[in-house]
């Protein structure tokens, strides 16, 4: 028998918790009957949701806290407050100790990321982590990183970036060699971007087997498929993420305004119901939740805060495949077939005090 | 009678230039009749065109020069070989000399931010120009800068930004005191931002009586109208603006395809015309055409390359309203009543050689 993927999962972790968590994690169970979890977490609040589906409970243990991790809580009271006792940092410590192949959470992202970094440490080679996330293009999807967990880079770090990125791309996508592409703008000759200009001849000079660099790409090639990686620093990765989904938002409200708008238009959407219903679904921000923290030793997923049961699963799904597929392998392989590029001699574990 | 607005146009500038350029004028002239053109260009390419639109000959006078920037020559290039003597030069030099209010390009942007730094130089306490656009927002619209023409910058630089940035969307919204944000990302106690945070300080500090600063936005407030004007470095400015372009247009591809997927959709495409004709003219690229680069001694309106006639008279009538409401002025007087946060006392004109 193969072996199950072991699931740790925050189930106290966004806005709802374990109403959506648990459900979330039952859907995901249909699709991947190979999987096993362990639910962190109020136990008196864990058990009814549990109870209402029972192959998710046959495959589950609770580990009851009483202490979480509030969506409003700063990454330093996270730390201080639930170090060693909230149910997100036992998920992630389960990851640790080697009790579960990834740990998901819907809780606050600061908090999580720097959970997650202080308690699994970064990956030998890798200075600060990365948070990846599936971005909808025009004939598929594509990896973008970092949408936030760090501010600004070097080459060195973008360099990361494209490793960590396609090595998630390829479990995504089963793709042996995804393309990768940085983030640019289009202006020539201007000043500031050297890093973009260094990380790109780099990746160029490495010719890494396990990606295909295909230069920069603009703002809005991400949405064009241009790259099944997409990389910029977590600031402006973040700022393009919320950016592009502000404006789907809006075009979907200006959409059914100008429909309620009048009588005709609202026969026309009745008999046009299958193009919105497939519209929608294509767009529907659940079906690329669950963002992927890189650059530690061990798997986190996070999943937006504020999905319902559908959302979660998906990031659920996430989390089983990275898993399943060995995506801290990958990275590690990545790390060393570089030639040194990524990981200099003198490279040592970063000390996280 | 009152002063006319005079407006110099680059006519070779663009994917095709005079074809575009003339039309475009003449559409605006019938909004704004108290506007007079200067046409720098090929005469023999100009006069047939301007031979079609007699109302915009009556009030247009043209210099010929054989020599136009191409869309594809780096600012460097455009500077040695037109220097002097190409239509986007003298359109801005027509500023420069007092013989036009404004100077309006289709050209390419490396090349028309340089000339026009290299002509009319920065205005003092401005260290670097800045590319301001019209960005549609869910109720209106607001003023997002820097797009591009300045990579990276520090506080005093951002400061800069939300005083010109403010100055604009007050002509453009006749709005006495618009409202400010600062984009940011909603991840807390990150490093790397330090000078958003210090902008915002200082912002708060000067309390400026033009402008109402009201603190950080994300990526997808900008579109929620969450303040007139949006500042932001100009490489994560040219993301989210292409970013949230890209997802649009990936939007409307998507919507396309679904309804010409089945016979009943397509009837209710038909039924339902008005509304996508609604929703069509609100996210327009057209409709929000004609960027200002802020910063110099002198107005100058940056046109997309690749527009149609409509959609550059969009820019000429950002061009007109800028002159007409007097947006050096009103930038100026900002800049004097900071109380010398922006304009050191040390501060003299940039020397460019």
């Amino acid at each position: 028998m193969p072996k199950k993927v072991r699931i740790a999962l925050d189930a106290m972790g966004g806005d709802v918790g374990a109403s959506v968590v648990i459900p979330g994690a039952a859907i995901s169970l249909t699709r991947h009957p190979d999987t096993e979890f362990l639910l962190f977490g109020d136990r008196s609040v864990i058990e009814p949701q549990l109870a209402k589906h029972p192959a998710l409970k046959a495959v589950s243990s609770v580990i009851h806290t009483d202490v979480a991790v509030s969506m409003h809580d700063k990454p330093s009271q996270a730390l201080r407050r639930g170090r060693k006792t909230s149910s997100m940092w036992l998920a992630i410590d389960a990851v640790k100790k080697g009790q579960a192949d990834v740990a998901i959470s819907a809780g606050n992202t600061g908090a999580l990321v720097a959970m997650a970094r202080f308690c699994l440490r970064m990956l030998n080679g890798i200075d600060r982590p990365a948070l990846a996330a599936i971005w909808p293009t025009k004939h598929a999807k594509a990896v973008v990183l970092d949408l936030g967990a760090t501010i600004g880079g070097d080459a060195r770090h973008l360099v990361a970036l494209a490793a960590m990125g396609s090595a998630m791309a390829s479990v995504l996508f089963d793709k042996a060699r995804p393309t990768v592409g940085l983030l640019n703008i289009g202006v020539e000759e201007m000043k500031g971007h050297e890093e973009i200009r260094e990380a790109g001849e780099m990746l160029r000079a490495m010719n890494l087997p396990q990606l295909d660099y295909i230069g920069f790409v603009e703002g809005d090639g991400i949405g064009k498929g241009a790259a099944d990686v997409i990389v910029t620093e977590g600031y402006s990765g973040n700022i393009a993420l919320k950016a592009a989904e502000g404006s789907v938002r809006q075009m979907m409200d200006l959409l059914r305004s100008a429909i309620e708008a009048s009588w005709l238009s609202r026969i026309g959407y009745v008999l046009a119901r299958s193009a919105f219903r497939s519209l929608r679904e294509k767009l529907d921000p659940r079906n690329y939740n669950g963002s992927v923290v890189l650059g530690l030793n061990g798997i986190v997923v996070k999943s937006h805060g504020g999905t319902d049961a559908d959302g979660f699963a998906y990031a659920v799904d996430v989390g089983y495949e990275m898993a399943k597929y060995d995506l801290l392998n990958k990275i590690n392989q990545m790390l060393k077939s570089d030639g040194g590029t990524l990981v200099p001699a003198s490279a040592t574990q970063e000390a996280v005090s």
